[in-house]
């Protein structure tokens, strides 16, 4: 996850803030999965389960 | 920015590190900003000038 060590907490505080502001939270969550699972990125497997449960916990959040 | 209070840091993390591999960290801050100065949205002064900056490192970093 090299690209948070360029942001300060309150940067991403506000990248994730306009994610969901512009409802784009569960698109990106369910691109990447799709890319993951097409063999067209590979993030290893802990990370691949961290996204579905984010990926779930979104669409129960309505996000 | 209520949403925040929802995730973990680590689901923040993660969700952080999926808009940047999805290549989407700068369209989402230009449309926010978009949207702000079409008075689409209302986040205050202060946080419209910190989505100006973040927009600027994230054109600086090429991201």
């Amino acid at each position: 996850m090299q690209s948070e060590e360029k942001f300060t907490d309150d940067e991403m505080y506000l990248l994730v803030d306009t994610v969901m502001k512009q409802n784009y939270a569960i698109e990106l969550v369910s691109s990447q999965i799709t890319d993951i699972e097409n063999g067209l990125m590979d993030v290893g497997e802990e990370q691949y389960t961290r996204l579905l449960h984010l990926y779930h916990k979104l669409r129960d959040l309505g996000l």
